[in-house]
C-alpha cells in the first residue's frame, strides 16, 4: 500500500477534479472526484450512446440534485425517466427493488439504457443490482451523494438487497462504468451522515495506510467542519485505496475482505437493533472499536492503539460503546447475528482484525475471547 | 463451426460417458453426457468441498430422482436440503426464488454452499439465478432432465426469472460448475416435452452446421422414439456447437445472438398466449419457420429451404403454423410482444435470419415484409 499524501500542500484545490483508476480489466472504470460535477453535460461525455437513461433516485435527494442531473444530460438522451425510491434502508428490499423493473420494462427500456444511481447508499446498491440484473445487465453510473456512499459503497461493484433474514444477502458484483463523486453534495448532508461517512474514511487507516490515519488525526476538525479541501483528499485517498484493494480481488475471494474490518460486530448491532436505528457508519464506527479490542485480545496490537482508535471515532461525532440489543442474552444475540455474516462458513465467524497498524487479515477467534468483547464493548452504556 | 460425425458408427454408445467442455477461462466448466449419471457419486468428484448442499427441483421431477441424487451426494456433504418448487413457467417468478432464498437462509447456508438445479430448464433458470445472487454468488451444478435443459438452457449460463412484462427479464450470466446430462431421464419425459426439446436440437443446423441437420433428418424417427444412442448424439453434437458459440461470446454481444433463432417470433407466440400454452420449445419450432420465412423474403435462402426445415419441425412433433394470438389486430399483438424482445434496440426488432444455410445473422427487417410474415404463417389456422 502506498503511502498518503500527509501534508497539507499536497491535498488538492477542489476546483479541480481528480480522477482515480479502478483497474479490472475490460471492466475498468474513472471515479471522478470534484465539486459541481454532477451537473456538467462533459462529466458523461465518454459513456456508451443510448437512446433512453433512467435516474434512480430517492424522495430525499431528488428534490435537491435531480433537476441538475436532468439537465446535464438532455443533450446525451432522448428519453430521461426518473424513480424516486423511499428513502431508507428499510426500503432495500425486493419490493422497492421491483420499481425500478417496472420503470424499466413500462417504459420499453432496452439492453442499451444506461442506469444513473442518484443518491447515498441504498439507491447505490438498488439502482446497481437492477443494472445487473435488467436483460442480465445494462450500463450503470453511480452518482453517490453521501460521504459514506462516495469513500465506500459506490466503489467497487458490490450491489445487493436486504432479505429478512440478513442484509446485503441477494446481489451481485458488478461494476459501474463511472463513479462521480461530486464534492458540493456533501455540504448538505446532515451531520449524523457526515459522521457516519467518517467512519468509514477512519477505516482505511488501521487497515491500510497508517499515515493516512495522522492525516486524518490532523484534520478531524476540518472534515467535520466540511472544510472542502480536506473532503476532497479525504475522499481521493479513500478512493485510491479502495481501488488498489478491489483491483487485486474483485469478487471477494482474499484479500477484498479486510474493508470489512468494524462490519462483522457493526453488522449485529445494526441487525440486533433493527435495521436503520444506527446508520451502517455509525454501526460500523463501532464496530471497528470492539474488533480493535479483539485483535488486542489476541495479543496484534497494543492497547495504546485501540485507544488512538476509539478516540478519533469519538472525535468524528460517533458512538464508541456497543448498544445493548437484548437484555437477558446480550452475548448471544450479537453472536446468533454474527454467524449470519457473509464472512461466516460453517458457523465459524471470521473476523478482519489488526494484525499491526496500517495491516488487516481475516482470522476467527476463540469464543470466549469474542464473549468478552462484546460483554466489555457493552458494559459502560 | 466443425462438420458433424454424419455416420451411425461414429455415434457414441449410450453407455460411455462423454464430455465437452466450455472454455471460459477461469469460468470453464465440462459438461458431461452419459446414461445413469446422476445417481454416482463419482460425477460429483471434482466439486469444490462444502458442508452443505442444496437440491432445487420441482413437485414433478422430485419424485423420479430425487433420492438418487441424494444417494450420490451423501458422501460428500455434512447436510442435503432440498426445495422442491411448483412446476411450470409460470412460477418462474420471484415469490418462487424467494423460496430459494429463504432455504438458504433458514439453513444457514454459508458462501461455499453447492446448489444443484434438478430438473428442466425453469428449475435451472431459478436455481441459477438464486446462486448468482445469493451472497452475490454461490457455486452451483445443472443436472437437466429435458431434452429440451440438456441442449440448451442449461448449457452458457444464461439465468433469469420472468416479470409480469416481459419474459427473462431480471437475470444474470452466471455460469454453473457442471452440468450433468443424464440420457435416462429423457426417457420418462412426457412426449410433448420431447418433442419441444427437438426444436432446440434442430435449430443447431440451419444456423451453424448443416451436416448435423442432414443427420437430425436420417434419425428424426429413431430420435422420437427415444433411442438412446440417436438421442446421445444429438445431445453431444447439440452441446458442442453452443459450447463453440458461448465460447466466443459468454455475454451475448455478438455471435452468441444466433442461437435466438426463431426466438422473436416464437416469444411473441408464447407472451401473446399467456406463458405455459405452448412450451417454450413448440413456440421456438413454430418460430423457426417464421423466421425462415423472413430469411427467404429477404432473398437469404430458397424457398425450397424453408420447405425442408418446415417438414423436420412438423415430423419432429411440432406444430407449423403459429397461432392466431388476437382475432382483431393478431398482426399488430405479435409486434408488440416483439418489441420487447431483448435484442430490440429503440424500439427497432432484431432477429436472426438464416444467411445462408447452416449461417445465421442478426438483422432488422421491413415492418411491411414482417407483417406480411406473421400474417402468411397465421393464415392457414
Amino acid at each position: 500500500m502506498s503511502g498518503a499524501a500527509l501534508n497539507l500542500a499536497a491535498m488538492k484545490d477542489q476546483t479541480t477534479p481528480t480522477t482515480v483508476q479502478i483497474a479490472l480489466d475490460e471492466r475498468s472504470y474513472p471515479i471522478v472526484i470534484g465539486a459541481g460535477l454532477l451537473g456538467h453535460a462533459a462529466t458523461y461525455a465518454a459513456l456508451p450512446p443510448a437512446a433512453t437513461a433512467l435516474i434512480v433516485t430517492n424522495t430525499t435527494v431528488a428534490p435537491l440534485y435531480e433537476a441538475q442531473l436532468r439537465q446535464a444530460l438532455t443533450g446525451r438522451y432522448k428519453q430521461i425517466h426518473t424513480v424516486r425510491l423511499p428513502d431508507g434502508e428499510a426500503y432495500k428490499d425486493w419490493a422497492t427493488l421491483n420499481q425500478i423493473f417496472d420503470a424499466l420494462l413500462g417504459q420499453g427500456a432496452d439492453r442499451k439504457t444506461v442506469l444513473f444511481a442518484l443518491g447515498g447508499g441504498v439507491v447505490g446498491d438498488m439502482a446497481g443490482f437492477a443494472a445487473a440484473s435488467y436483460m442480465r445487465g445494462v450500463p450503470f453510473v453511480q452518482i453517490p451523494t453521501t460521504l459514506l456512499a462516495q469513500v465506500d459503497s459506490s466503489v467497487g461493484g458490490k450491489t445487493a438487497i436486504n432479505h429478512p433474514l440478513g442484509k446485503n444477502m441477494i446481489g451481485a458484483f458488478y461494476q459501474p462504468r463511472l463513479v462521480v463523486c461530486d464534492l458540493a453534495t456533501l455540504q448538505t448532508l446532515p451531520p449524523r451522515e457526515l459522521s457516519a461517512g467518517l467512519a468509514e474514511v477512519i477505516k482505511y487507516g488501521p487497515i491500510a495506510d497508517m499515515g493516512f490515519l495522522d492525516w486524518i488525526e490532523q484534520h478531524i476538525d476540518a472534515l467535520t467542519a466540511r472544510d472542502p479541501a480536506a473532503l476532497a483528499h479525504a475522499v481521493q485517498r479513500s478512493c485510491e485505496i479502495k481501488a488498489e484493494v478491489v483491483g487485486q480481488d474483485e469478487r471477494e475471494s482474499g484479500i477484498r475482505a479486510i474493508l470489512n474490518f468494524g462490519h462483522t460486530f457493526g453488522h449485529a448491532i445494526e441487525a440486533g437493533l433493527g435495521f436503520g436505528v444506527w446508520l451502517h457508519g455509525e454501526a460500523v464506527g463501532c464496530g471497528m472499536v470492539m474488533a480493535a479490542h479483539l485483535s488486542q485480545r489476541l495479543g496484534l496490537v497494543e492497547m495504546a492503539f485501540v485507544e488512538r482508535l476509539t478516540a478519533l471515532i469519538a472525535r468524528a461525532g460517533l458512538a464508541t460503546q456497543a448498544p445493548v440489543i437484548d437484555k437477558e442474552h446480550n452475548v448471544d444475540h450479537y453472536l446468533g447475528h454474527m454467524r449470519l455474516d457473509k464472512k461466516a462458513e460453517g458457523g465459524d465467524i471470521k473476523f478482519v482484525v489488526i494484525q499491526s497498524p496500517g495491516q488487516a487479515a481475516v482470522q476467527s477467534a476463540p469464543d470466549a475471547m469474542v464473549r468478552e468483547v462484546i460483554a466489555h464493548c457493552c458494559a459502560n452504556t
